[in-house]
């Protein structure tokens, strides 16, 4: 294969590691120079490809770079946008192929979740479906861990960790405060139908009796009866009860608790507040006064407490993606492999794309008690190498020194333009 | 004065670096064992004291009284208990002369914010009232930085450095979604009536267009317009808008804006809610989707990420009260006190209890712009020290090693037993 540029974007939620594979995309690419032109990066994700919005990453110097390993959230703009498939949306596609043309785009470097590696997929398919040669390799990210086939997601080690140091920490204040104050403390956690997250918080306990004494996963429909007798026998045990809860557990109905009827000031239906409920749930059967806390984008921005080994495997799935491109691998995504627990060991392998795409990873009911309320070994074993590790950012007056990119537009060449509808 | 015993305890709201405070007092006394005996923590603070359940804190290792330097939250347990004047419940303060003459305990160390200073403050007059002779010190600290005197409180800085890293990350994170997502984000920190801690998000901002592009502070009441216009005009500029607001902030009839008629799924007046009320008014408003966080307890047990300033003050404030001891200073507080801005530099001072007692410093004005969503040159300048400087704990298997102290009870002495309302 002649000399092709390469276009990577972001999709999706973004994460404190999202940038590290940037950084192992386009310095592993800068190292094939000979194989690969530019980098050019989506504006916004795919919507840059269809728009023509293309970013020359080859403006942005070696250490600005080299500082996406260590900023959080996607340099280039992410997108929540889902392509169609080929009979639904021709118009995009022929769109795409117009635009990969014009600028010589051979290799397609597509980083997200499910709904991303999906597209990933349709687009690895365009070669074959209308002619235009590509090779596309999807790259693994999303914090919510449910990503089929690799070990885990990156993206995912670090919100773990974030959790888990978290809730370590607010229960050490809890616990401070319970002889006369607050006895209640719960945190709200991402995850939507997965509880990989909520089920990292419950590494801070280490012991009996640690925090959190109680985890509330969105695979476990809520027994109201049952975690109130388990809220109040930790209180009575250990003087308070820290609580992890997942923004997506739901009530016997099935209904979210963070949309059970609850209302604002204005009469609107209140979302994302599941930690509230179970808090004033509590309070109003037991009287235990409580505070919580809604972490939201906090914890999966939180580059500051990033983990080691989940900013070594987002960098090293976007070195591989190019690495396996250059060996002419189209529709293939890098997983992480593991080889051992403990010494934690991983490898890097690949997956097909037809495999990953729209298969969702749950958490096997082996990893929750049987009670519901906490995390096995078996689930402490596989999460704990995953948050190991610190990998702080520089400082300058107390404050991390996160890069913020030229991103400097490539010269639009096509005269027609393109609408996409967001 | 002959060898006598220490009593020491935590009071109020806890902080990441209250424990430095406690690390300062005991490693002092430690090398003064000519003077002071043992050193008793009052478990759960002056409940502790009256009820007679004294910590000896001589059954834990150096190792473990150093680790408190690292360690968030309170090591012996805090309340939230106001003595009340000598008048009003005389009973208390005999309570507390019998336990301390029991205990051969001559030093009382009282370590809290305004209201615990006041408490410091009677229990330093029990020589002349009561005729025990005690030497009473007060030991800073509170999140709120609203004591006086002092340039600034022990346990501000942390949260200040906690709240400014997190709205910096939490605004890369929504600046990249905000494309096709989520254009608002708005982040609920503490400070009751005081705007310091909402100030310090502000840190975070330096230069035009950086997040926080508002800042909503308790002094400033709520201008819902001129909110609106100025969160369309960062949207229409900068693609989103990230706020930090405080809990306290209050509309124009005064009513704190959690409070203001939101009801929870119990039919129960919801608290601790600014930031969804926020979020929901912009959306109703201006129809752009939002994502919202109350960070609570996190940020004031943020260990992880405690400003190095501010642990080095904690320390320093906590072995200054012991030396104040040694000199035979009843009814004193140690203080920091600013020599300059550029290069920060700092020493203790002293301030006398009377003067420090029931007195709350506020924001200056001319600390928050005119137009009241930002801070002015003059808090930055103020503020930039307090967070200065990293000071990460230990790590192992991922996860800060915060040492829980064995908390061995001293044998009680007295007969009587005595009842505490909590």
């Amino acid at each position: 294969m002649s000399r092709k540029n390469a276009f990577y974007a972001q999709s999706g939620g973004v994460t404190a590691v999202i940038n590290a594979s940037a950084c192992g995309v386009i310095e592993t690419a800068r190292k094939h120079k000979d194989r690969i032109g530019k980098v050019y990066a989506g504006r916004n994700g795919i919507i840059g490809a269809l728009t023509e919005d293309l970013i020359d990453t080859g403006k942005d110097s070696a250490a600005a770079i080299a500082a996406l390993r260590h900023t959080p959230a996607g340099a280039f703009g992410s997108a929540r946008y889902k392509l169609k498939g080929l009979e639904e949306n021709r118009a995009e596609y022929e769109r795409l192929i117009e635009v990969m043309r014009a600028h010589n785009i051979g290799y397609f470097f597509y980083n997200g979740g499910g709904d991303s590696q999906d597209t990933s997929h349709k687009v690895s398919r365009i070669g074959e479906k209308l002619g235009y040669p590509i090779i596309c390799v999807g790259i693994p990210k999303t914090v919510d861990n449910d990503l089929p086939i690799t070990d885990n997601c990156p993206g995912f080690g670090s919100v773990a960790k974030y959790v888990a140091v978290s809730i370590r920490e607010a229960a050490f204040d809890v616990a401070s405060m319970a002889k006369t104050s607050t006895k209640i403390f719960v945190l709200e956690v991402m995850g939507r139908h997965a509880g990989w997250i909520a089920a990292a918080g419950g590494l801070a306990a280490e012991k009996d009796g640690d925090a959190p004494q109680v985890i509330l996963f969105p695979e476990i429909a809520l027994d109201e009866k049952k975690l109130l007798e388990r809220v109040d026998r930790s209180v009575k045990k250990y003087g308070y009860c820290a609580i992890v809860v997942s923004e997506g557990v739901k009530n016997a109905d099935g209904k979210f608790l963070a949309e059970a009827g609850t209302r604002d000031a204005f009469g609107h239906a209140q979302l994302g507040g599941a930690a509230p409920v179970i808090a004033q749930l509590i309070k109003s059967h037991l009287g235990y006064k409580y505070h919580w806390a809604v972490a939201d984008y906090l914890q999966r921005a939180a580059r500051h407490i990033a983990s080691k080994t989940d900013v070594d495997q987002a960098y090293a799935v976007g070195k591989a993606a190019v690495e396996l491109a250059l060996k002419g691998r189209n529709a293939v995504m890098p997983t992480i492999v593991r080889k051992s627990d403990k010494p934690y060991r991983w490898a890097i392998g690949v997956a097909n794309l037809a495999d990953v795409a729209n298969v969702e990873k749950f958490m096997p009911r082996d990893f929750i008690t049987k009670d519901g309320f906490h995390i096995t070994e078996k689930c402490r074993r596989y999460l704990s190498p995953l948050i190991r590790g610190e990998d702080y950012p520089p400082y300058k007056n107390g404050l991390p020194q996160y890069v913020t990119l030229k991103n400097i537009a490539v010269p639009k060449k096509l005269k027609a333009k393109f609408e996409v509808k967001t």
